[in-house]
Formats: structure tokens, C-alpha cells, sequence
């Protein structure tokens, strides 16, 4: 049994391709449609909203429908080889202070430029806008993981970069919004008066907190209106998905240098492209061969957010003023407005089509974790392992956790594997105030 | 030529032992001493100040006058195991900005619990005190990576502790303190009410900015009041020298793995351990073999506090106020005021014994660097790499920038090698100070 703690992989072991999971569903899958007239939209469409590339990959188009692997361009390959591999790392002070005889393994999404899973879909976005002669993107984000990744990718790449970050977070994580800012990322705090619907909000209530949903409108009012610019999504969109699939394929040649097949994969979900990517290869070999003994997959959610445990499985508008395209997935209606939480990153009423459509086949078990268990779960990871996590990411140290009590109880020694999508240096006000501390 | 852009170790190379580079210099390596009394002290005098562990290495007693390599012991090597080794990582984003054509690698010590190399040495530090049966530990700290490390260290074993942390970083790096605080240390703004010379700099400037060497002072202030407490110094001392040579053993390790020699080495240098850690086992050659040829060897301070640059080689106190020990360093003299600048763990009017001794002798050259030049250089290298410094570590890539450009003017392609010393992520309110942004 290896004693190894932590794993890296050569760079010629890096995956060179993402893993296109939706060609093994691609007749189960349902595309985004247009909202009034119910139909499937057209790659043509989509792209005066995203950009081309991102349009192709959204309609499952070419050999979007039909390859399994999706060769990573060049220049995407060189970004990702700054920061990749993400080494595996052993949680061992964590085993200790659960007295658990198995083992709990995490993935260092966190060790990532601007501190979270995002860039693995931010720097293929912003070099397709590059391509294809863009002058900028615009999106929303919601504890700026997002914001703070696309801002620096088209800093990267020299592309404008627009970012709608919801109130709640932007008055709560001001160090997201200055890594955002030293990108050249120009910040509104969301709802803003820079669009219709902001504006229309704000005169409802001068102090409305804003959403993932809201900021996604009011980024797609801001693309429809002017040249040259389109949006760039971090989560729910299908490419955002098949991009962090780098992670999952990293995951699965790690596991194998150990020789271990892991028992059970545990990611938070929020839009759900974290999770999906971090247990992409494993889907594979579910979706390959569905009588094959494949780890259990546990998707672990906000429980005030709760699309996956307590929403339904329809068409929904990705966005809160039903701008965008329609999609199928786990939803609580997209005029869903969240509480005033501190793991931003969660605040969104659906959850990705891809994962959704894993949830409904029954692959990934959704579970629901208070915000207060899990900024608790969050100190505790910290004494124990020196690592702070972000909010987002501790939800599925909270899952985690259980699923180890849960062995343990049936005196199975699992390997637990979690995704730790994102550091939570930046968000040590959200911890400061769940833990009373002076500010 | 290899390109490999990331190099980890296997648990089994990890050094299992620390580098005692005092004992190849042992005649030269003038001890502490009694600032009235110009006599050397003595282990046991000592030892009512640090742990009795600090103090023998602090005076060389026994093995640490004789043994090249000090074991480290099995606990703190199964703490060491939980972040240890660090990767190496190229800087190939900023090779690519400066046309360079040699290669530029790093050292991430700003993977480590807390974000900084700092827990080498609390780690040990801790595990002494609590082997020693004290209650708690009592420390200074600049801009907060040493009081954070201390205060995980501390509660990792179960034993109080207490930060004075200069008032110039208490204002502008609360993340930092929040750090501390979630692990349950108690900090205290420097100078503060709690102590006599506190109050007495307190009474004369009520706005007084602190320094270094005040919070030392005052953390020794205490230590000699209350029963059962000891200092904890993340710099100066000899001791945290010793335990930061893990970082420069396991550098030369995957120097070796890349069949490299590096030309040139670059840290920052504060109190002076990260860099004399970073450089040991390259210092160990040159003084085994004083004409082989070995990497040069820079060590960047602030400008504003060129204690090696400007500062004489003579014996000082480490504190303001003249309680501890005299010690032989390069120094500004124990009462200078260092400006109110961002980098506060550069802020110190001296610099560690023993990396004194390896600039007087020849073998560490001190550059100084502006503090606008270092949030710059982080700036850039946060574009280039994803990956924001502390800005402390930032003036070793300013210093490193240097040595690439004289390189390539001299049509040389180096391998330049810095220490990444801590995370910029716990520095961004400096930063966004400097470069304007709004709060």
C-alpha cells in the first residue's frame, strides 16, 4: 500500500486533450433551445452571444458530437503547463482527527493562477476570443473565482475583460476584486447602473444583493448592445465543463501512478463545472461500461441553494431575466433569488446541464451542507492540514467528512477523493465574520 | 536540455535531516552575547528566553557545534510530509516577457500552510516547547507570515500562543491576522498596552507604527514576566536558519533530478532565513570548497532598510529596546525606525548571524530594491505566471529580473533560481494601495 503524500505528474503525462463526455450522451443530452418558440437553437445563434468556438462546443456541433477527445490547442497547452499538473495531495492530519483507517486524498485546484479551478476553462475562452478577432468579454461572477480568472486570462491574451460581480460578494470580498482589478479587469457591482435591468432592479431596492443569475443578465444586455464583445461563462455552459475536464484526466493517471482506484469522488457544485471536470474520467468509464463497479460520486451543494436535492429537472433560463437561452437542468426557477451567503460561488439557482444530466441518470448523488457546517469544516481543515479552503470548496470537505464517518461506521477503509476547487486566503472576511473575529 | 516546467519530490527524497551549516564555520561564528557584560552567554541563560532546544542551537552546544547534519525528528518530519517538498516551478511566462533565453525557476514556498516558508521553522519551534512542557509561546511578527505560521505551529501541539504584531501590518494586513486568530492565537497591534515599553512608546507617539524589533521587545517583555512562556523567533535566530535548510536541500535535490547547476541564486532577505535556507546546501559547497565554482549568490533587501547594503558588521541587539542578546550582524543599528512601508517582513534593522557571516565572507551579495520597483515586478509577475508574490518575495523576482537582463546583455543563458517566499493573496489591500485601487 503506498505511503507516497503527494503526486505530480511529468509534463508529458499531462493530458493533451479534453474529455468530451457529452458525445457518449449526445442523444440524451438535451441542447439549449430558444425560450419563446421551444426550439433548439443554432450554433449560429448562440454565437452572438458567445463566441464561435464556445457556440460549437454549446451545440455539441462537428466533432463536438462526435469525439471523444477534443485535442487542446497549442497555445492553451503552453498556459496550462504554468500551472499543470495539479499535484494530489494526502490529507493525513485530517485521517488523524477523524481516527479513519482509510485514506482521504484532495486535488490542488487551489495551487491555480488566481486561486481556483477556474482558469482551465478561462484561458481556452479567452484565446478563442483572441482568435477569432474579439475586442472583449464580459460575465458575472459571483465570489470572483471567476471574475479574478477571466480577467486574467484576457489580460493574457490582450482582450477587454467586463465583470459583473454580485453585490453580495462585492462588498464581502474586496481581495477578489483587487486580483480582478490588477488584471485590468474593469469591476460593477451587480445589479449596476451600466444596464436596463440593473438599473430597473436598483430602483426596486437601492441595496439588492444581486445573484449569479443577475449578473449573468446583465452581462448579456452589455454584449447585445455593444461591438465586438460576447460572453464568457465560468459554469453551466457545456464548454466551461469540458474544459475542466484537464482536472479529471489528471486525477484518474495520478490514481493509477498509485496503483488505487478511488472508492468515492467528492466536489462541490455550485454551477456544477468543478465537479463535473474533477470526475469527467470516471464518468467515462461509468457511462462506458454501466455495469462497472466505478466510484461513488457525491456532489456536494449549498443547502440554501438547493437545486440538485430540491429543484427539478426542466428547461430554465440560465440567467434572471430569461436573456439567455434555455436549458435542461436541475433548477429552482431562475427567478430564484439566494440568501445572503458567503460561498458566493454556490449562489445559483441551477446547476449545469452536463452534470445535471449525470445527476438524473443517477451517476453523482447531490447532498445539501449548511454554511455554517462548512466554514467550521473549513477551520478544521486549516488546524489540521495547514490549508484554508475557500467556503465553496469546504462543502465538500463537510461531504467528505461524512463519507469517511459513514466507512468508518461500516468498518470499510475507502479512498476518498475531494476536489479542493479554490484557496481561501481570499476569503478570510467571510471567515472573520462566521468565526466573530474583530475586523 | 530538459524542459520539465515542474519538479516535485517523492516522499523517500525528502531530506530527513536539517543542514547545520554553523558547524563548517564554527571558528568564525561569533556567538551571542551579553549586551553589558560583552561575555558569551550560555545555554542555560539563554534558555529563560527561547526553548532549551533553540538555545543549545543557538550557541552551538554539542552537536550543533559538531554535526553537519542535525535529524529532524519523526514528528515534525510527519508534519514536514504534509506540504514538503515544495515544487519547483519555471517561470517560463517571464522568461517569455523579458526575451530571455536562459531559464528563470522558483521555489514555491508560498505552497505551505499559512503561505509562506515560515511553518519550517514554527513546526519544530512548537513541537520543542511542547516537548519542554511550556505553556505557550510568545512572538513578533512583521507582516503577519511568521505570526501566522507560529499560531498554526501552536495549535497543531496544543500550546498557547501570543503575537505582537507592528502596527503598520496590524492596520494594513488584517487577513493575516485573521490567520492567526482562526488557529486561535491571541495578537496583540505593536507597540500595545500590554507591556511597559509598549505603553511607554504609546505614552510619547500614540500613533507609533512599530517595528520588528519593537514586537520583539515586547514578546520578550512577557516571556520574562509569566511563568511557563518562551520567545519564538521566525528570523535572527540561528535556529530558524537551521530549520529553513530543508528548502535549499530539496532544492539541490531537483536541481540534480533536472541535471542542472544553477548559475545564480536569488531570495529576499528580511530577518535573512528564508534566503540563508534557500542557499545552504550551495553554501555548504563553497565552504567545503572555497574555489569550486558555485552559483552567485543575491540576497534583495528594501531599499528602505539596507541594513546589508548600508548597515555595519558589528555585535547589536535584536530587539529596540536592548533585552536580548547582543548578536555579531549587519545592522542599522537596534534603534532604527524603518519607514511605514508594505514589505513588513523586510522592516528590520538587522540581519540573521549567520547569513552576516556569508556576506562578510564573500559568498552572499545584498542588492537593494525600491518597495514602487517590487509592487511593480509583482505586479508583472502576476501577469506572466498567474501567480501573485508576497511583496516581500517580490523584490527577489525584481532582483532576479536584474540578473536576467545582465545576463542576456552578456549573451549568457543562466538558470536563475528564487525563492518564492510567501503568497501575495494576504498582501492585497498593499497592493491595491499602490497601484490606486478603490477600496
Amino acid at each position: 500500500m503506498t505511503t507516497e503524500t503527494k503526486i505530480l505528474l511529468p509534463d508529458a503525462e499531462m493530458p493533451d486533450a479534453w474529455l468530451n463526455v457529452a458525445s457518449l450522451v449526445r442523444d440524451e443530452f438535451p441542447l439549449p433551445r430558444d425560450g419563446k418558440t421551444k426550439q433548439t437553437l443554432t450554433v449560429q445563434a448562440l454565437a452572438s452571444r458567445y463566441s464561435e468556438e464556445c457556440a460549437r462546443i454549446e451545440m455539441l456541433d462537428g466533432r463536438y458530437g462526435t469525439d471523444l477527445y477534443i485535442p487542446i490547442p497549442g497555445e492553451v497547452m503552453d498556459e496550462y503547463r504554468k500551472y499543470r499538473a495539479t499535484p494530489l495531495f494526502r490529507a493525513k492530519g485530517l485521517e488523524k482527527h477523524l481516527g479513519y483507517g482509510g485514506r482521504i486524498w484532495y486535488k490542488r485546484e487551489d495551487f491555480n493562477p488566481t486561486g481556483s479551478h477556474k482558469p482551465n476553462t478561462a484561458l481556452p475562452q479567452a484565446w478563442y476570443g483572441k482568435m477569432q478577432g474579439l475586442r472583449g468579454l464580459v460575465t458575472d461572477t459571483g465570489a470572483g473565482q471567476w471574475g479574478a480568472a477571466m480577467a486574467w486570462a484576457c489580460r493574457n491574451v490582450g482582450l477587454e475583460c467586463t465583470v459583473f460581480m454580485t453585490r453580495n460578494s462585492y462588498q464581502s470580498k474586496p481581495y477578489r476584486r483587487y486580483l480582478m482589478e490588477l488584471a485590468n479587469g474593469v469591476v460593477f457591482s451587480s445589479p449596476s447602473e451600466m444596464t436596463e435591468q440593473g438599473r430597473a432592479l436598483l430602483a426596486e431596492d437601492p441595496d439588492h444583493q444581486g445573484s449569479l443569475g443577475i449578473g449573468m443578465g446583465e452581462a448579456l444586455e452589455m454584449v447585445m448592445k455593444q461591438k465586438g464583445l460576447r460572453l464568457a461563462l465560468g459554469c453551466m455552459s457545456y464548454y466551461a465543463a469540458l474544459h475542466q475536464t484537464v482536472v479529471g484526466l489528471e486525477l484518474r493517471k495520478q490514481m493509477d501512478v498509485l496503483g488505487i482506484r478511488p472508492d468515492v469522488l467528492v466536489a462541490c457544485v455550485g454551477g456544477g463545472t468543478n465537479l463535473f471536470g474533477f470526475m469527467a474520467a470516471y464518468l467515462q468509464e461509468k457511462l462506458l461500461d454501466p455495469g462497472a463497479v466505478g466510484p461513488e460520486m457525491v456532489a456536494a451543494e449549498s443547502a440554501n441553494v438547493p437545486s440538485l436535492t430540491q429543484g427539478e429537472y426542466r428547461y430554465d433560463y440560465a440567467d434572471a431575466f430569461g436573456l439567455t437561452p434555455q436549458v435542461m437542468m436541475y433548477t429552482l426557477g431562475h427567478q430564484f433569488l439566494p440568501p445572503k451567503i458567503h460561498s458566493g460561488g454556490l449562489r445559483y439557482h441551477g446547476k449545469s446541464p452536463i452534470l445535471s444530466l449525470m445527476v438524473k441518470k443517477g451517476l453523482v448523488r447531490g447532498v445539501a451542507v449548511e454554511q455554517e457546517r462548512a466554514f467550521e469544516v473549513g477551520g478544521l481543515f486549516y488546524e489540521c492540514e495547514g490549508v484554508l479552503p475557500a467556503p465553496e470548496s469546504a462543502h465538500a470537505i463537510a461531504a467528505t467528512i461524512d463519507m469517511a464517518k459513514q466507512a468508518k461506521e461500516e468498518g470499510k477503509n475507502k479512498d476518498i477523493v475531494f476536489c479542493l476547487s479554490g484557496t481561501g486566503y481570499l476569503d478570510l472576511k467571510g471567515y472573520a465574520d462566521m468565526y466573530g473575529l474583530k475586523p
